[in-house]
């Protein structure tokens, strides 16, 4: 039972955290901070929070537990700016898409009676906002905790059970090895799709417009090209080389299939798109098993 | 009303097309073709079909229409095959997803007291086979017709009436706008989620599965990567060159990303995330409006 829980960020993220934890009478208090009062006051209306304010300084004070649910290029500003005011033994968290860049920030700016434990959801819809949270959005998904050697135990502890609350699988993983596995299957079909709606929208005039055309294969493919440019600028800094060489890695399989079809080889192209089919129906195969197993 | 329709391939598209038409009452008798015996028994079943036969031959004689729902690398052997054997005056019409290839194949092959009509549905899911097929796959979706100076008007006007009343909307345009339409929004993506996958795999191995960690956004993304192999091998060969350059497209937008990550360029990043999810909002908003005035 979380006594006092402070989100730092009402969004879906946040939000969805929130409402799990109250729907599963996890938490007493869930207090709200953020920039915007529209969204806090809408997150109230929700039943997402009980108090909201936009002095996070002043929300903090008594936190129990914090959570982190901002754009990972905030991490620096609201580490260094709650840290003077967090009680000792408070537990400060987050649910960020990039773990080495939130525990080096963590590091330079929290004290060191303040315990810090990395984590990372793996959830999420092309929503942000309160209004896009809901209760059930963790449910049978994946939430990583990335420890090091300074995590606090029992913080780790209190973290794990409060996602394992919400529906979460939770495993852990050093960062190192985390960020590099998110850069291939997030980080990059992000870049991918941004980049793909980009090409088409870029060949658009007064008379010809080929988004006219797309249909439910550009929807899906395309989904994610909604999501939150500045969370996912932020994303991609935090997380660069990994996702420079998985850039590199698309770039490679799309160049040889352009090779391929320069040089009209069929089994070539066969081959290619064929063990890309079984590679995604095999991973959807065992997803759908896993979730059986659960149910 | 269509007295004797034949469909080649009675798969998702062609059994949907068949369903369709029954279900508004538009034919009196579909023919099922199809080299599996097994899929056409099911198609029988299901209610797709009324007779079916493996005797493409003997299926066409009387045949008053005709439709190919074959990979278009079959289109060549397809229409040398019942050529000698379709009536005078019996259309032919096809489902493929490039147009100047079904065009080129039929000038070939085709007598000239035979008239086709090339059509192309936008719409599909990535499943196949008969008993993916359903009634109103093409409700609400476009279906691009391509006539050329050679196109007869009756036959046309028998095409577009056909798709009409399962629901489509029918647009006329150039084959060759078709082809690099499509090149961009579908074509593109399917190549590119093919491609992405075949990345993500490569990475695999017997202590490392990435895939173990892909939620939502890659499910999505890499939906059309289960589409048929054979298919779309087919689609990229006949439509080559204007596929080679919507790849170049995007292996340049891909750099250009990887170049602003390199540069540490936040703003530049943004900018392009931004434009991308402007571009994919405004789309989708424009799709449901568009719904929205229909129904």
């Amino acid at each position: 039972m979380i006594s006092r829980l402070v989100i730092i960020g009402v969004g879906l993220i946040g939000g969805s955290l929130a409402l799990g934890l109250k729907a599963q009478g996890r938490v007493t208090t869930v207090v709200g901070v953020g920039r915007h009062e529209e969204n806090l006051k809408l997150a109230k209306s929700l039943g997402i929070v009980d108090i909201w304010t936009t002095n996070m300084v002043e929300a903090v004070q008594d936190a129990d537990v914090v959570v982190l649910a901002v754009p990972m290029g905030a991490y620096g500003s609201v580490f260094a700016e709650v840290a003077p005011h967090l009680k000792a033994g408070a537990i400060v968290t987050d649910a960020g898409s990039t773990k080495q860049h939130a525990l080096n920030e963590a590091a330079k700016h929290l004290p060191e009676n303040v315990f810090f434990v990395a984590a990372h959801p793996i959830a999420g819809t092309e929503q942000s906002g309160a209004s896009a949270a809901f209760a059930e959005l963790y449910m049978n998904h994946l939430c990583i905790v990335t420890p090091n050697a300074n995590t606090n135990e029992t913080a780790l502890g209190v973290v794990k059970d409060m996602w394992q609350s919400v529906g979460s699988e939770v495993i852990e993983m050093p960062a190192e090895e985390h960020d590099v596995l998110l850069a291939s299957v997030s980080h990059l079909p992000h870049v991918a799709a941004f980049s793909l709606v980009n090409a088409v929208e870029k060949q658009k005039n007064d008379f010809y417009d080929p988004f006219a055309f797309a249909a439910g294969g550009f929807r899906d493919f395309t989904r994610i090209a909604s999501s939150s440019p500045a969370m996912w600028r932020d994303v991609a800094l935090s997380n660069k080389s990994a996702l420079i060489e998985q850039i590199d890695g698309l770039q490679h399989e799309l160049s040889a299939m352009k090779e391929a079809l320069v040089e009209e080889d069929g089994a070539l192209l066969l081959d290619m798109f064929a063990s890309a089919k079984q590679a995604r129906d095999e991973w959807l195969e065992s997803k759908v098993q896993k979730l059986g197993e659960k149910s």
